[in-house]
């Protein structure tokens, strides 16, 4: 096959995002069909662009003059949305390349994500394109928008009864047209303010990483959120990550495909396959993005986050105007893990002036608030008094403010954003008075601050935050490179996984291999102690499976036993056996696994785990991709559910986490060095007087 | 002292939710001014009581006749609402008795819950009003409603805003005006109809176990809603969470007071002591009460049990308007334990009639409906047709339907709230289209059917659901009384608590008492196999701090050696020596714990955890009020984290799970029969082939 030369595509990304003039193909009177609502909503916003309604039946849509067919209208068409029927697509994109259409926005279902031929109309659309020069966005999305300069080309149904989107610093792209509508509604409703939208769906030409790219790019966008099914440029993506960290940008993630069932979900929906989500987590924790389950609570944080709050201490203040509403959030807060900030006693001073004494922690009701007495010169209330002094306290982390209902609402919402604007750290509004507190609400949404509605809310916000801080990023793991032995391909043999472990300075438990019988009788019983006996076969993966371990052996007769017991099951099974591997039995106060996996999207991944009984029990892995760096590696124990196992649990001796952390690093170095190594699992990995020792490992590599 | 004796009330609870007249101590002009606001509040709602405003400066306010004093109002008052200034409300009180008014609701705050004499001067209220066969709600509180009947006596803001309370079936009594005012004002949004609404302040005198009562026994009350902070008659409060189950009243319960933070937060608001959160949570699980950490939470539960639903089955289908959010929605629900429901075959025959072959698990993306074709005898609509087909399915135990944002979101909501209706089923609505779809809220408003408006609500409403369903309620332990031998008061000697346990047929590990080291040895000598030697002594109650333990003894020269190094340690620590206790040395596949703890509110609890290593590390425990019946232990340890430890887990052989529960019965009874016995801990109660066996147990009996 002749590989094709395209011509250069007549607009970029920003261009696209800047257009001009919007085509609508497919443009209708009626508001019931979808080329209706496009037009629609292109008349009831002042958009910036020209607006071309096309319809072979039609002189005038709308109170517009109405074109016959795309080649009719005015030269340039920046974009031509496109509604047309699904049979109609692929003549309408060829009109749309010939009449030199920037680009073509199918919002049209009914292709990949549905099988058939959908697929291969997909890269017949995508063809039409790249040989006009044009782009397409789609099929089976809602559109783009940008809502700073005012163009938009978009079906989103909130903007039928909005007639300006609000615009701000959050950018979003999403695979999920329906998303990109609940984000924009919601926006609409808490005061977010956006500066671009853009909605992928079946990505058959533009993809997310480069509307990602226009996001880090556009100096409009100061906060990017991004709704994720699958990616077709996994290390573009990653590096994309980079890009907006150092461009000071946050990132804000929600991707589907977690479950089985979300898995399944995406594959009919979008036609896409997902990769693996715990590898995509990992990339994104190591880059510093932030995770979410859902884009609600990714809005909610974006919004926090545009106000350059960031949550470094998780000790959190509460104010709330009900005392029983403020001591089930403290209760719900400490129960997910947040401690309640003790404040000092220099605040509790200032605290004075306002509160009684039985109101000086949190959570503070500000029902008890008393008049300030002389005015402040930096605060109007009493109530903003003592949230800002309150968020000024070394011991504060963060803030919430609860509101349940009370005839001053609108002030306290008003006296919350002011100090969420002045701080640093994140202050969030949770509005439980529902609509009878509309008034805070509207000054919310006016002030563009952002708020929640619900306690549950509240608290997955600020536990995505604390999981981001929670992990360093922006590190660089200085590269090492270990003298390896000459490793075959295959599982390797315990011996050569150890020698390839002790390469890396990894230490393994003290061991011999041995050929003959009576070496390791004479071993044993000259060294004295309890040993392990294993037979070492290059055929035998799973040894214990078959009786090839022996725990505990204490004197030469066990030891003939134990090897010729071995033998006869090696024999049994048919496996060779080149020896036997004889090893030191010690006895851990804590069983870890280490071990490496290689991601097809995102290249090796470094895991550690609690061990032993815990590791299915506990589901206890924290997961990096190589390499790792030292304080990472850190901060992935730290963050093991078992950590309390390694911090001198009931009078052991503690771990030298320093030095566990640089097992860490050494492991993912391996993984880099040796691009062979397509997983590798130390299990055990012994915790014995404070120090690590693998006790067994297992590898494969790549012929 | 001398016993007071009081006449009898003039008001039941009853005729105060249903009072004819309501005075307003305190009225005013200025609904700034809390009196204003009482009085405007009742002038705005049509009320159905006759309305007193009291104020001796004024003839008239908001257009009704004034009264100077209480004295002067027309008689009989069955209410008077108190606003006055604390320094006032004695002698109110006092006027109030003498003016024979019912009940004083004292909306005034600013006593126990600020501490100095506040408890002394509750203390006086109570006096006068029993004295005067009144009652008396508060202080601290927001006053009373009967939706029903539109009997009023609040100043919840939300009354204010709206003029008819919505009616309907959910009772609501609260230890925090606040929080009602919060439910009053979500129910309002979410179409909730209440019966009534109590608040309950400091409750000098009127408690929640009252108003509560007043609840099971109220027609119009179908479900019951409590927050609760404190409870006066713990044992009262058990005995009415049974009535209100055998009533078929669905109880929900949201309590302050879980963290230490919490318990700080409700001594300073409504000046009560909490009682331990985990006995109230024991207690309220074993009576069938439902759970919840905010009352929004709550109210969203109620709505759903008061159209009848219950969740019998954990696995959910989702309906949803977006294939993004539908993925995310079963990734969180997969995350939280939730199944994603499979259909039958029989289902997916008739969903084909509607749904694509790809689109026919959850979750369901119903923006691929295909027209009906054929009308249908039961449903408007292919929405409704799949929707209702798909809940009918036996694999089905409960349904979400998720919009994000569409055009015709109004006949979703309408559809979901129909299917909702007729089934047993949990329905729930998630709206996060916003207020963008509020022609969908508000068919669900005006249906009175209820949503919520978060993915992270709706998971914790059926986890608070599901949670209820796993451990059974309404079964009666019989009960067993066993042959105990005769115990002293204080900590048992080890020999004690094994006989002890023994007579209530829960095994120990095979062991002997022996009071001469020579007998230890040639009882090891004798027997073979591994011991474990112990001292016996009166004193001394953590043995294995002071050495006290030997483990693997397997001849008799380390049985003497064992025992003198026991008896030199016990000399040294100045502990009397009664013997030696000699048990099997055993391995287990697994170690649990189980004990006796007497709370001071709720008598004895039986505990139940993951033993050994575990035990702290994971925080998993489950208690039961004894006597515990044998299907709630059952419950109890499919409800432990360590529950797969149990199963058989890598090839070990499965415990006796029936057995295991049985010695959790035992334990209850003993607890019940023996009440001196304050504290009992096996620890561990080891799993060996299969069974269970004590192999240590402590505990304390008062003298």
């Amino acid at each position: 096959m002749q590989q094709m030369t395209y011509p250069e595509p007549r607009l970029t990304i920003r261009e696209i995002m800047h257009a001009r003039s919007v085509a609508v193909i497919g443009a209708s009177e009626d508001e019931s069909k979808w080329g209706g609502r496009a037009l629609a909503i292109l008349r009831r916003h002042t958009v910036s662009s020209e607006v071309y309604p096309v319809n072979p039946k039609a002189s005038e849509l709308m109170g517009l003059p109405a074109y016959k067919s795309i080649a009719d209208c005015p030269r340039p068409v920046d974009i031509a949305m496109v509604l047309v029927p699904q049979a109609m697509i692929l003549d309408t994109l060829e009109q749309c390349a010939k009449a030199g259409v920037g680009c073509a926005i199918v919002i049209t279902s009914g292709f990949a994500e549905v099988g058939g031929d959908g697929h291969e109309i997909e890269a017949r659309m995508r063809e039409i394109a790249r040989s006009g020069g044009m782009r397409v966005i789609g099929p089976n999305c809602i559109g783009i928008l940008n809502a700073y300069s005012n163009m938009l080309a978009s079906t989103a149904v909130a903007l039928v009864e909005i007639d300006r989107a609000p615009g701000g610093t959050i950018g979003f792209t999403s695979q999920s047209g329906a998303l990109m509508g609940s984000m924009l509604a919601r926006g609409f409703d808490v005061g977010a303010g956006f500066s671009s939208l853009i909605s992928l769906g079946n990505q058959c030409d533009i993809d997310i990483n480069e509307t990602f790219e226009y996001l880090i790019e556009d100096p409009q966008t100061r906060t990017i959120c991004l709704y994720v099914e699958a990616l077709r440029g996994p290390a573009t993506f990653r590096s994309l990550l980079a890009r907006a960290r150092e461009a000071g940008k946050p990132v804000l993630v929600c991707k589907s495909g977690r479950s089985e069932a979300g898995e399944k979900a995406i594959q009919s929906h979008t036609a896409s396959m997902t990769g693996a989500y715990a590898t995509f987590e990992a990339v994104c924790r190591a880059e510093g993005a932030f995770l979410f389950e859902n884009v609600s609570d990714m809005l909610d944080a974006a919004m926090l986050l545009s106000h350059g709050a960031r949550l470094i201490k998780p000790s959190i203040a509460v104010f709330s105007g009900s005392g029983g509403a403020g001591a089930l959030l403290v209760d719900a807060l400490s129960a997910q893990g947040f401690t309640i900030a003790e404040l000092t006693e220099s605040t509790k001073a200032s605290l004075r002036r306002v509160l009684p004494e039985s109101n000086l922690q949190s959570p503070i009701d500000f029902g008890t608030l008393k008049p300030m007495g002389d005015a402040h010169p930096l605060y109007e209330d009493p109530f903003e008094y003592a949230l800002g002094e309150t968020m000024a306290d070394e011991n504060v982390g963060a803030g919430i403010v609860l509101l349940t209902s009370q005839p001053t609402m609108h002030k306290v919402a008003y006296a919350t954003q002011k100090v969420g604007r002045k701080t640093d750290k994140p202050l969030l509004y949770v509005h439980v008075a529902g609509s009878i507190g509309d008034s805070a609400r509207q000054v919310m949404r006016e002030q563009g601050y952002g708020f929640v509605e619900s306690q549950n809310d509240a608290l997955k916000v600020f536990d995505a935050l604390w999981q981001q801080t929670r992990m360093p990023s922006g590190v660089t793991a200085t590269p090492v490179t270990f003298e390896l032995p000459r490793l075959a391909g295959g599982f390797l043999s315990e011996p050569d996984a150890r020698r390839m472990l002790e390469a890396a300075s990894i230490p393994t438990t003290p061991w011999v291999m041995l050929k003959e019988i009576e070496e390791v009788v004479e071993h044993v019983e000259r060294q004295g102690g309890a040993w392990v006996i294993k037979a070492v076969s290059p055929t035998l993966i799973h040894k214990s499976d078959i009786g090839a371990v022996k725990l505990n052996i204490q004197d030469g007769h066990s030891a003939r036993q134990a090897c010729r017991e071995i033998a006869q099951a090696l024999g049994s099974a048919q496996h060779s056996l080149d020896g036997y591997l004889v090893t030191r039995m010690v006895k851990a106060d804590a069983e870890l696994i280490l071990g490496i996996k290689r991601d097809p999207d995102f290249g090796p991944m470094v895991v550690i785990g609690a061990g032993g009984t815990l590791v299915e029990l506990l589901h206890d892995v924290q997961m990096m991709p190589a390499p790792v760096h030292a304080v990472q590696a850190l901060a992935m124990i730290e963050q093991l559910k078992c950590f309390p196992l390694l911090k001198g649990w009931r009078g052991s001796r503690p771990a030298d986490l320093a030095a566990l952390a640089e097992l860490i690093v050494a492991t993912s170095q391996l993984a880099c060095q040796d691009e062979a190594l397509e997983e590798m699992d130390i299990n055990p990995l012994m915790l014995v007087d404070g120090q690590f020792m693998a006790a067994d490992a297992r590898a494969f590599r790549r012929s």
